[in-house]
């Protein structure tokens, strides 16, 4: 079985239309590169029994699922308590989290500071050197800020640990429209059923109508159904392939 | 009850990486500055069982659902059986649009075109002058297509019959660090409790490092709140007001 993932964008702020979500893109992309299969984005609002209960979901469902946002200090951060909540954890201060927030704010350490140095019991703290402060892992669920920079330099510095069997591409772009394609695109899957196809116009775009995007964990299967596609193509409508 | 509703992105492109979705930043700030609440975004592949299944949980959870893509010539369109399963509809062919594709590919027209004149039985077809194809209502349920200019043009036009009570905002900007105030936020949510209150740092930011908004569908609330928190912020960290 591939490995799986699930994304989790938890705020308000972007259901609201006030910040534009860029972490769930990046994630795609990073994800897609790793060969990881990305099954679901869902963007929930900043309440603890829908985050709870979509981290629980999505737990159960993918290999490994990842949250972005609701780790600060303010009422509206309440990702912490959901994610203890969805498995039943308790949350706990560990003194080393609270020693590193005590070391960036000094004497003005307050309540509120110290919220950012609580975790679900039983979670794993991940170093990433050389960022300072540790990643939570609780089970299969990645605890990432919402923050797009603090979530890219995380991230980056973990992606190692996701990597799975490569996705191969070719692609392949025409001057035809869909429909003109789409009898040999079905019987083509006919032949080559395991085939990931995609086919997505570009209406707008002067070099081209359609791109064809061929997918497959093998690339001897993927060499095969690329040949085998090609040749039934209307050869007059191929603008190019890579 | 105030409207709310639910966006479901349909597309393997989406979630491997290929295409970035344009259509929920979108719809969300159009649903925003309409006065809708926006409760989820979902972005799920093209499999007939899981759209059929989140098109039918957000249609009985939300006022109004919006869906996006999958509604083109090739395999991989499978929104309107998934939609028409959804609502234990059959699929039809109405003349209307059978003569629509067949006006528009001429004696090209196959059998792929003929799959975008397709709707589940009992849908509503609202037309959208000036543009000529009508955009598919089901049940609460509205099917744009995946091009976000096509999306775009659609729902600009239709727009008007989602405007609801308006959600007024004012904001905060502090240079103060949000663990400094969230002492003073809690309070005024105690004091109001009916305010959406929300808190975004700006890690980065030389301007201000905290953004606050206040919303309200009662713009006298909004005032009382506004004014109730301006006065309890430090002062010498209040950047400007909006």
């Amino acid at each position: 079985m591939p490995n799986t993932a699930g994304i989790i964008i938890i705020g308000n702020e972007i259901l609201s239309g006030k910040v534009q979500d860029a972490n769930s893109p990046y994630l795609c992309r990073e994800l897609r590169f790793l060969g990881v299969e990305l099954c679901r984005i869902i963007t929930i609002p900043d309440e603890l029994e829908i985050i709870a209960q979509h981290v629980r979901e999505y737990s159960n469902a993918y290999t490994w699922v990842f949250t972005s946002g609701g780790i600060g200090p303010t009422h509206d951060d309440v990702t912490i308590d959901s994610v203890a909540a969805a498995f039943g954890h308790k949350v706990i201060l560990p003194p080393r989290l609270e020693a590193l927030v005590r070391s960036f704010y000094g004497d003005d350490t307050n309540e509120a500071h110290l919220r950012m140095a609580r975790m679900p019991e039983g979670g794993a703290l991940i170093d990433t050197p050389p960022l300072q402060t540790p990643l939570l892992l609780v089970e299969n669920v990645f605890v990432f800020p919402g923050v797009p920079e603090l979530l890219k330099n995380r991230f980056s510095l973990l992606k190692e640990r996701f990597q799975s069997d490569p996705i191969h591409l070719r692609q392949i772009y025409l001057s035809a429209n869909e429909g003109q394609i789409a009898d040999v695109l079905n019987k083509t899957l006919d032949t080559f059923p395991e085939l990931m196809l995609g086919s997505y116009p570009a209406l707008w775009n002067k070099d081209y109508k359609v791109r064809l995007t061929l997918e497959s964990r093998s690339e001897s299967y993927l060499d095969a159904a690329f040949s085998h596609l090609q040749a039934r193509l209307p050869q007059e409508e191929i603008v190019r392939v890579e």
